[in-house]
């Protein structure tokens, strides 16, 4: 019998029937007066489904940290919602925060690298870059303290980033790996200033403890078959990067290429991807629990916090759901282990 | 030199740091009483960004209906707006209409199918089943009037389903090829009632004129390595369906399977997909049009709409940044060539 399938068919019927079908949760909008870059920024924050459920004990969550937020917020939102709803949730729930450009030129490069405008002889581009530095100190002493101040999260942190805003990403990634957990590079700017981030890997050395158990996932678009205008710059830059990322054996480095997904159209298809990467192993067989609750659950959460350096749990919503569905299928055993869990996490 | 990356920063810079970064699109929320269902229903309805754009002649779009709306809407009308953004779009920009559900069994299944519940063999379940022909009758009778008669829309029309609402939309494209152009299902739950709609499918005419230019996508997800309870049921409607579908020359069908995407999950990617197949002809090389506009824009466009049995033209929108391009590249032919385009198509 369709077993499997139809436990599936019944708990999403039941879900999409839901009486309240207004979603619960919240897209925040914030300006934050940043004394590092002298001026006014926008953040958008998306807060999970669960933030404002009364029924449990207020819950903590990590944060993902969005940059070009005019074109990533919205979808990247979406997908965290959508992938962390349980009981079949790939990741956990999380908050989302984008950041909104102002000049992103000068503030997503790390060196000062002005080229002439190709179109335009006479006139020079990229003059303004060379701050992004700064931008991440502003990341690092004022948005992070701000975003923790103002919202219940915990300290497992994701940074994002598409093209030149990718190598930002890099940039913390290879100066601050202190300041993120998990670094998603989408189609990176790696060619920057004669590659000079690929150069600063290679020197680096990635056994150093605070590389311990940081991901760095790094999305490659496809080139879209314009041989004849487009520079062996870009696919070099890549090549040596990963080359230079060969030998980092405590980093979990990914690297992957997007055939059929340009520069300005690979970063969704390239995050949704990054996100079930992290999260590997946070999927639990929730179906299977019901007769061996700690190996399947507790297990797979204590594997998860090793490898990612961060001790994650078992929500007390997706408790509450595992408590309900033990119950409902006549297994009162797992419903004990799971509300003596809830006891021994939230205190109730 | 790296003039095509450089001209995809320097483009994606200028468009990320616009000063008014407010998304100008709306999500609208509507109350539709049905007489054929009677009841209320509840629409969610996401215009595109240039719906409001006053620069333009009001533009029209097609539209994109999208059952169990509490779970796709969000990430589907986010991933309409992120590849139908010019001047690198890969599908046109259009109106998303997200229903919301009531009773998803009674409005999803063809035929009425109530079985015993497979963990409380005293019950039965799926007793209010049967209602999709209803259910459809709403869509054509009450619904899409609606909507044409609310939004500026273009006769290009999109159903998307999964599970029980996959069901509706095979459904739909078998009993009603001429309510929408093009049809996605993402893992429909086609072991219904004994694969009932395979049979029909088996016996169908897919020669028949009115599936001329149809699109059928259907995505199949992983099965989880639960061997053990999951039915062959599921599958070998798959496999049927597909055979039945062998002969229908004239239905673009598009058979993908998703080997690392869950029943739960599948949805999001491949829908994502399914936008891409649907409109793989759509994306122009707007650099290389500066130098022949006709063949590399208008042809294109030419073989998109016999594909597709319908007239798409490049937007008004699109024209006037070609036209921005082709001056700003001192390409004054070109630009010469999409003004009178502009002119021919919106009149001014």
């Amino acid at each position: 019998m369709k077993y499997f399938i139809l436990g599936l068919i019944m708990f999403l019927s039941v879900q999409l029937n839901a009486q309240d079908t207004q979603s619960t949760n919240l897209n925040d909008e914030k300006k934050l007066y940043s004394k590092v870059l002298g001026e006014e920024r926008r953040i958008a924050v998306y807060l999970p489904a669960s933030y404002f459920d009364k029924g449990i004990k207020p819950a903590t969550y990590p944060v993902v940290y969005v940059l070009d937020a005019e074109r990533n917020f919205s979808y990247f939102s979406s997908h965290v919602d959508y992938l962390s709803r349980q009981p079949y949730a790939s990741i956990p729930e999380m908050i989302v925060v984008g950041i909104y450009n102002t000049n992103r030129t000068k503030n997503f490069t790390p060196t000062k690298s002005a080229v002439q405008d190709p179109y335009n002889p006479s006139k020079k581009i990229f003059e303004d870059s060379g701050g992004n530095n700064t931008f991440l100190d502003f990341v690092e002493k004022e948005l992070q303290p701000y975003i923790v101040e103002q919202y219940r999260t915990q300290n497992y942190k994701i940074l994002v980033g598409h093209s030149f805003s990718g190598l930002a990403t890099v940039n913390c990634f290879l100066t601050r790996p202190y300041l993120f957990n998990a670094y998603v590079a989408n189609d990176p700017s790696l060619w920057w200033d004669n590659s000079v981030l690929v150069k600063t890997a290679e020197k680096l050395n990635f056994n150093r403890k605070d590389y311990n158990h940081k991901v760095l996932y790094i999305s490659q678009a496809q080139d879209l078959g314009n041989n004849d205008v487009w520079s062996d710059d870009h696919d070099n830059a890549f090549e040596k990067f990963n080359a230079a990322m060969k030998n980092a054996s405590n980093v979990d480095y990914h690297y992957q290429y997007y055939p059929n997904d340009h520069h300005g159209h690979v970063s969704l298809p390239a995050n949704y991807d990054a996100l079930k990467y992290i999260f590997k192993l946070f999927p639990t067989d929730y179906k299977r629990a019901m007769t061996d609750p700690k190996a399947l659950i507790n297990e797979p959460y204590t594997k998860l916090s090793e490898i990612l350096g961060f001790e994650f749990n078992p929500s007390e919503s997706y408790l509450n759901q595992l408590i309900k569905f033990s119950k409902s299928r006549n297994y009162p055993q797992a419903a004990m282990y799971f509300e003596s869990e809830k006891q021994r996490l939230y205190g109730k």
